[in-house]
């Protein structure tokens, strides 16, 4: 008799609007191949506690579902691997327990730490460990870029957009601050300068561009008085100073959510010009409405390659995207070393930031094929989007 | 030979995502009466100015655009009009040398003062002023509600399900507060006690319901300590204290955006949890994906009915639903006096609110006809909405 083949996959770190894309896939493949699925419930951590999800209680009504619901269906974590042998030892006894021979852990570069850690520890086990990817950020090391960015790049599109039209409804306009999640890497926010005249942000700031207060109100009003608005599209982790414009948490540690709220009100004080701020915030991850057809679609078929490396025997990598041309937009997918994105952040480049009211042609054509196609949300009769579930 | 047949339609006060369905309204009806339609450019200022847009300039992929366009197309404006003979002088001339025979003003509890004040001053040249109703507030006299609230309720439904479920991904929550626009209404924060469960807000704070600082802080307390996150949806306008917690602008204007911000850090400070804050803002009155057919619907029938009635030669009113039934919906459209729908707010009925968990059934049956349908957004190559302009 044929033995079962089962294995793990793991959610972890923040949302994007296609994680779950990549669940679908690994779903689908894993039927396809006869393998059975386990989720592991709030990432690494239900492998340490013996939390598993026999994801054989998803419905195909839920399965279905998967690539317009947001979050991460099986919940997430941020816990970090150590040394500490409890852990392993834990970690370990549930693999055996459940006869688990592959361990997919979906997430950005804490994630792929977990994945190489995993995957060297277990070397001699004969547990594969294949990790996939995502984030919003696009930061991700030897990957093209990555599954969840493209989804949110057209969210900030279609918000920047749709704010800009709506701050040109009066002759008199206000100054419009838009800001745009992102802390180190500022491709979301980048991604805005795709858009044409009139509804190109008048300013665009990234965390990898110098930042100066006293630069920014000349531009902020230079721009007013030319045009009697501005539209300003700022990454939440533009480098202000921390002393005067950042707050800090009961954690102690260092938040700029809310950083364009305090450059209105400087705005508004040292200029005397009516502001209006919006903060995208977490919809930018988790709009279903917006999701590219192709970032959906890669997302799933990393996760459907990340369990065939698997079961190839293949451990310790993370599925990537090499890019083979922008138009025809082509691309495969393949193995990279996990160690080697683990921890680590690719920035926006800095010889694409033109100005502060514009970036590259080349990241135009880099971004545009990546954010092509729609999925056809489904809705219940007062058109709230419906979404997948784990409750019975 | 028949004379020709000018009617003149602006747009004032704040967009709605549905206004330019209003404007649809008035051209598809205005096209099968034979009637030419000039624009008021920035609302009354247009009239006073000589600065009319003859709208034949739209063509028809244009038109067709008009109903997932936001903003408002011909530009808005806050002007009210007070006793200067030389404006009223103005706007004569301008009606006399476009030989303009009706004024149609679309806007909301201010503009049908506008609406009511040109009716009379005009009432003896002939010239008929019927007035079209719009606000995402939902808070005009005399109309069982107002277009742009459905569609604004629906975004605002669809973000606190999403935006909910995003914050749920961790195994330890943090509170979530999300603001929504309506300073003196709550209709819009309220249209979120529709969601069930586990999607349902923990806590609906209102302009109309009573708020303490301290009693806010326990039940977010409580709310977190039974479920390890908080989710509370708070209208801009809930009734703090000014002094410690509202900020005022250039203009010397309270200005509550960002209230829950504030609150925010409060919660931070008092109670030691992380928070998230996420403020709706612009994109509640501007979202095209959420349009609902219904309301799109609506506002294109009171476009059309307010042309239709000021053709018959009734003045000085604003064409209002009155609601037959629920379920099957059903509604006729009327006229109403405009002076009676100016200057007043129509505030969320203080016996719907039943808790700050929960509103009453009869609000839910209200609002869901109202939510009903999807419009078709036509997109680019790259997802991004396609909209009208007058710029050719």
């Amino acid at each position: 008799m044929k033995k079962d083949i089962n294995v793990c996959y793991f959610q972890s770190g923040g949302p994007t609007a296609v994680i779950n894309s990549s669940l679908y896939g690994v779903l689908k493949e894993a039927k396809k191949k006869g393998v059975h699925v386990f989720g592991s419930h709030n990432g690494i951590e239900g492998l340490i506690k013996d939390d598993l999800i026999d994801l054989s209680c998803l419905d195909e009504k839920d399965i279905e579902l998967l690539p317009q619901t947001p979050g991460v269906l099986l919940g997430s974590s941020r816990k970090k691997l150590n040394d500490d042998v409890t852990i392993w030892d834990s970690i370990l006894k549930t693999l055996q327990k459940h006869d688990i021979s592959a361990v997919l852990p979906n997430g950005g570069n804490d994630s792929m730490d977990t994945c190489a850690k995993l995957g060297e520890h277990f070397s001699k086990s004969g547990i594969s460990v294949v990790g996939i990817p995502k984030t919003i950020d696009n930061d991700l090391a030897l990957t093209d870029h990555c599954p969840g960015f493209a989804s949110a790049a057209r969210h900030v599109m279609n918000q920047v957009k749709l704010i800009s039209i709506d701050a040109h409804s009066y002759g008199k306009g206000k100054v419009v601050l838009i800001e745009v999640m992102g802390r180190e890497a500022g491709w979301l926010a980048a991604s805005s300068d795709l858009l044409e005249a009139p509804f190109h942000p008048d300013l665009i700031h990234l965390p990898e561009s110098d930042f100066s207060e006293e630069t920014f109100l000349k531009e902020v009003e230079e721009a007013y008085k030319r045009k009697g608005t501005c539209v300003a599209v700022l990454s939440e982790g533009i480098p202000v100073h921390h002393d005067t414009l950042a707050f800090y948490d009961s954690f102690g540690h260092v938040s700029q959510e809310g950083v364009a709220l305090e450059l209105g009100k400087l705005i508004n004080k040292r200029l005397g010009i009516g502001v209006r701020t919006v903060i995208l915030s977490t919809p930018v991850r988790a709009n279903p409405y917006l999701v590219s057809k192709q970032d959906s679609l890669e997302a799933s078929e990393l996760g459907a390659a990340a369990l065939d490396a698997a079961l190839d025997g293949q451990s310790g990598v993370m599925m990537a995207i090499k890019r083979l041309s922008n138009e025809p937009y082509s691309y495969e997918i393949i193995p990279v070393p996990a160690k080697d994105v683990a921890n680590k952040n690719r920035l926006f480049p800095k010889e694409w930031i033109l100005s502060t009211s514009s970036l590259s042609p080349e990241f135009h054509a880099y971004l545009k094929p990546l954010l092509r196609g729609s999925i056809d949300v489904k809705t219940d009769e007062e058109g709230l989007f419906l979404s997948a579930s784990l409750q019975k």
